[in-house]
């Protein structure tokens, strides 16, 4: 499987008064790498929607917080397809400081017709590009 | 002018390493104020959009910063209208905490057609309840 | 188990270009359920740090997204703990809208020490008022 | 004066049900330009808390929304001082798309006693690389 990785650095709209990044905004450091790897492979989701009529949402999310980041912390985000049926996808991410994981995550995506949002076929191409 | 009072409780989600609320944050607290001063006189800014094609949207705000809100506070957000023009409004803003002012500001919000993004008159009727 | 319920309103703030909540803020809603549950019977998160020199940190979630909520819902969020140990306890949660279930999740806490964030005997005052 | 342009992509957490960015989110953008500005000349804000005792905090911010910026949009945020006294500063920042101003603000920032939390000195060092 293909592993993508994208730097985060955290800044106080991350963190909260308990000095670190809050729980919920691992989430959207995930759905960056997640969202910048379908780039990386020549897919931007604003013209999926458009082109192809095709958006992707979450389904599940399981987390592991293992150890916390902090303000001004330069984190990688990883992620990669660990397993895909014919319309979602599951991907594996962590996020490390110096390769010390301080995060771990498994998110269900589904892929969706935009209008009526019904289940879709994944584009062949992108699993392609992702797998 | 009719003024409008909505408490607001700061979480952990508000807060920032600093250990004080994070100053993008306020303005959702002024945002959720002014939504509910709308809700208060019978304006559901949902049918707004479906029923009357109207959206509103802020066109600048100005904000004074004089003390922190911590975790866990319990703070009113005050919102009063102290201007309107043919297509826009200007609320005049307050959050304090046990009558201790804390933050203040200016916000002008103008009304759209929700298809168009054109300016669009305000209805009377929101203007009536407003004043 | 003593089960118990908050509403959120959903704001603009909470929503995302989908159109519906975007999805770590669920995250945000169960966490402001879980704080108002053991406000409701006496813990002020604030003032046990300072007196007890306890904080809770999440240590892992399972969020199961069902069906979308929107911009101007008016939302119910549970919480029960339905497991604990000496210093962490199992939150599950959910999130309706007139009956109807949008999400779940199981969300594990941990009690630490507020210095060292070494995990701490839950208090047994809390358990008794929490089960 | 120096003037200085950070990248920012956004992101659906960004965004708002209204299809465009939300307005409190374009003040982390313009902190994140304040934040990556200090630490092209050699500041880290983490550093500059433990070693020099000195906290940045936000006093007042001005902000005027021209246009709205999408999901997926790649901006430019600019940040220059243009205005600096004894303890405090005040930057003028805009975000544009292609060259298109999007949003302008003008934000004073304070320089703090990170442990008393009064006025403190900003040291020359800083200002100098700033101008």
């Amino acid at each position: 499987m293909k592993e993508f990785t994208w730097p985060v650095r955290v800044y106080y709209e991350d963190t909260d008064a308990g000095g670190v990044v809050f729980y919920a905004n691992y989430l959207k450091f995930f759905e960056r790498a997640r969202t910048e790897m379908l780039r990386s492979v020549g897919f931007e989701q604003d013209r999926l929607i458009i082109e192809q009529n095709l958006i992707f949402v979450v389904r599940s999310v399981k987390v592991e917080y293992l150890k916390p980041a902090r303000f001004n912390d330069l984190l990688d985000v990883n992620a990669k397809v660990i397993e895909h049926k014919k319309t979602n996808f599951t991907f594996e991410q962590a996020i490390t400081r110096h390769q010390d994981v301080l995060c771990t995550a498994e998110i269900r995506i589904a892929c969706l017709d935009a209008q009526s949002m019904k289940p879709k076929l994944i584009p062949s191409a992108i699993l392609e590009h992702l797998n």
